[in-house]
């Protein structure tokens, strides 16, 4: 059986990555592209400016794009995808889940509202549940699951590895791609030969969705996990994948080769897309690297090395895809999740 | 008078700085460049690669360039600038020193050394009396006084200017230009689209020296200051300025308004190259930047930006240009003090 | 006597570098900075994101900037530098000169028409007669030149020095800087580990603005020159600097050393703004380079280098400074004209 | 059956392209890998600086590296690809070949001379038949093929296409990647915010190369093709992928849509790494881009774009994989045309 599938803000960055993903993909078909009012009524070809690195496919080049509204979007799609701008999801999406539609999203908006789970599937598969406190409390027919945000994705399983030593403290500093920041988040003259030492709100997502993504749901609240969290975010001349440097500081001793080993072994899925090993430590102490290592498992995996031991804890770096496990894949491997749970 | 100076590696990425320094510089005259063997008898301009984004001084072009060797250094050079590879460098200078010449010293080895000192002249301009232990012990006529690692350079002033409230830990993360690892040390393939979480050596540079550079001389040696310093080291793809994410923790309480204020009140000094302001503090949170603000107070300025309170003091960024105050401008500017302190 | 200039559309790339250039001016005075209307009534400072890598003068900082329109600019101000957008520009200087107004203007609109002066001091000075023209056909008081666009300027004035032996035509492919396209013009997206072959609209620019810089004014009209120009315009990621491979076919022979002897006599003027050298010829093949040859003269020279014989005549390659002698060193350059030629 | 292949030269850049398209390759396997007398003797994993951005596949990284010798050498290699130093390759090939071995070089070395075929399959695979002349006049019992320079490979399909229009001239300025000079070729300090103008003996070899491959072999030697070509290389900061703006004269006459159609139309072949289009054409006045095109046919297809009409014929732009279809893949497709003719 396929599940037919939709896109909010099929023409984005985020979008491309989704038809990338989706279009190939063994379980979802796309039937629906949504954008904005201007370029609903066109065909996809001639109202997105295609920058992925592969053509667009042949079926996504001529589908007429709708608007992004319930009444646009047919009955029987059973899931969309959801790249919207926050602003913009902030009001559709709730419309929609209430029109019955079941959405996994991208958008920052509601990440970390009690009522909406925020959900790396390796790392807190059990807080989907929440969707049942969504329901009630909000009387949708739909559902509305979040993934965090590109930064978080990539050092988040990192941390989940290294919980069991009781993580007191995290400092976090970021090496961003300007992917991250959609086609013309970036300006060249921005960004060429030079670092953005800010990127607005990155540091507080951060600070709030890892806390949030590693806390516990016990049925009917998510109790956020009560670490520090201190994070610099910094903008860098890379066109795609997240480098992090992580301090960990744990009420346990832990040796960076145990770090490391705590990483290796931590499980993947199942699912679809997600990649043979979650998370892959590298020896060589210069990497990972971004253009080296971004593509690791299809984009799926995460990268880390570089541990050495600090007075309390540890510290070492880790990557992946901004776009693809941080973005687009994110919101796939959720899609994936919502279907293997039940919720399709 | 006139200050007679040669220039040791006069053909290095530093060497090529040293000589756009010194070239105007009103109280130094470069009389001598040295170079490797092979480079010896030649014109300055037919062995270096010139880099510099201004034209080779017409004096130095022609310049005779010389060996590497006491006997090769006219006995009346009042002062050597030494920008050796630090393997060299190691087996070089002593000998100088022995054979009576000054060396302000910008190559790594025996920066830590006991009796030699480790200065930038607004932080711990106290430290070059080790200078009599050292001449003492070593029973040298010469004398060498060292400069820190550009990635030290950047960070120590803001730090020195916090110690009121008492460091007690600094985590800093560092996106560092290409030009700190010389001409030929990061090739384009390794960095473009790219960048590198580790830089051999210099993590290491930075938690020691810096301890050095805040300790205490009480007359006969230095102590170190006991705050822990971790550092993770990066390089990515600018030329020049090094940018630094750095998280303080202190035993007082610091509000970001209080630490910016500390920073803009430190002192500079009235050395020839010394910057009006030493730390700039900039209010756009997404400043200092490498390309904007590289070149302030002529490059020897540092800027400090982005100030925010954390759960155990402060975290903020700062920058500086590498080659110049980092490097080049380090080793003039202790020349002047040396001048200034009658050490010539 | 001081001039008083302003400076309309003062808040963008080619603005804030005309602020740069008028700031420190012996001749010209900023009085007046446009700029859209939602910027109008605010200091300068709160407006324009300032990306220049020196501080915004302070007197700049807090001016109010104002409208562009005839009534928002004082009666006294002297000469207008223009850098708007081709479609205000083409709606608004008329206005302007009509009211009285002398605009020295770098937007592209009106730099082929007839009556219009497109110049470059040091080219064909003798083209600003046609404001005589100017003023009898369109009953203006004020006046109304151009200067060409930043990738005409790079190729023309070497040009103007092989005219003598008879040009035929000219081939030439540019790796043009990211400036050029203004703050937002290209995104990081599009540039970083990436070139495009096509900037609209430029390569008709330079076939046609070249011919007519190189024309004749013979007191009525400009007869253009008769070589054949094609163009092929490429974006490159680079901040500023133009560089381009020319291929020039010459009625006379043309060794290689005649050419570059040739443009390094071809003469400079005496303006406060031109060169010493108009173009400087490089030794090193591997010369012109956008990064270490784009301040040459301040920004003002043309540097040129790379002589190769071909089978119709000669090739090499030149750069200038985009946005300096490319834009609004060019306007400031024709102002200075317009001063010395007793036009204001 | 399978052919036993090795590659010379296995630890550089284009040793480790090579290994990338033969490890997975139908046709042939890998037996052999040589490099310098230091990294002989020794596992690849440990010489090799590997920098593709996929790992090593596991039976090469654990396989011995020989040296670079006949004698290293087992004598049932049926095929021997080489990747070295065109000053190692001038003294080794003819030893290889005269010992028996065939070789496909991507080395620069002998690719004019009279009797080694320089080919690309899909425009003169013809030209193969100089073999039998080879081995006349050297006596060798093997065979040297080579491929040419990878700016060389971009152009000349699309000129291919274009001579039943009769070229008279060519001009090309190319904008070519940094990963063409190999890994330490272009330091990162020569090549952030800028274009070098230059590439030693480049332009040489296009020049010389593409009138060798669309000469004509008449069964004893090949005639050059008499068309004039005037190159001009630049080095720009991307990592793969050579861009080409090229402008061809014709005596017939030639539209742009006539231009486009014949290169459409080009055939290609069916050997093994052939892609199933040869020219791709772009539509989008804008493409191709290094970034967004280079790996159209998996980096073995040239695209096209930008067609307009000149005084004289002509012009476009083009692109291919420099190190993919401009190296290693050029060398495979040799050694599989090789194969595919009965020299193996």
């Amino acid at each position: 059986m396929t599940v037919t599938a939709g896109i909010l803000g099929a023409t984005g960055a985020v979008g491309q990555r989704l038809i990338q993903l989706l279009d190939p993909h063994p379980e979802f078909e796309i039937t629906t592209l949504t954008a904005s009012d201007q370029s609903a009524g066109h065909p996809y070809r001639d109202v997105a400016k295609w920058r992925v690195d592969a053509p667009i496919p042949d079926d996504i080049a001529t589908m007429t794009v709708r608007e992004t509204t319930p009444d646009a979007i047919d009955d029987d799609v059973d899931l969309l995808f959801s790249s919207l701008p926050s602003s913009v999801g902030e009001r559709v999406e709730p419309k929609l889940c209430n029109a019955g539609y079941v959405v996994s999203s991208n958008s920052s908006n509601d990440r970390t509202a009690p009522d909406v789970p925020l959900t790396i599937p390796e790392v807190n598969a059990e807080h989907l549940d929440v969707l049942e406190v969504q329901r009630d409390e909000r009387g949708w027919d739909g559902a509305l699951v979040k993934n965090p945000n590109c930064s978080t994705i990539t050092m988040v399983p990192t941390l989940a590895a290294l919980d069991q030593f009781n993580i007191q403290s995290v400092t976090v500093s970021t090496l961003q791609a300007v992917s991250g920041a959609g086609y013309s988040g970036v300006s060249s003259m921005e960004i060429i030969d030079n670092a953005i030492p800010h990127i607005g709100g990155e540091e507080q997502k951060m600070e709030r969705e890892a806390r949030k993504l590693l806390g516990t749901f016990d049925g009917a609240e998510i109790d956020w996990h009560e670490m520090d969290v201190a994070a610099s975010c910094n903008r860098i001349p890379t066109i795609d994948g997240h480098l992090e440097n992580v301090w960990v500081d744990t009420d346990d001793e832990i040796a960076p080769e145990t770090a490391a080993a705590a990483m290796t072994e931590y499980p993947s899925l199942s699912l679809a897309s997600s990649p043979e090993q979650l998370i892959e430590v590298c020896d060589d102490p210069d990497r990972p690297q971004p253009r080296l290592d971004r593509l690791r498992g299809n984009g799926m995996a995460v990268s880390a090395g570089g541990f050495r031991a600090t007075a309390g804890g540890i510290q070492y770096n880790c990557l992946s895809h901004n776009t693809i496990r941080g973005a687009a894949g994110a919101s796939v491997l959720n899609g994936e999740l919502l279907l293997n749970q039940g919720w399709l």
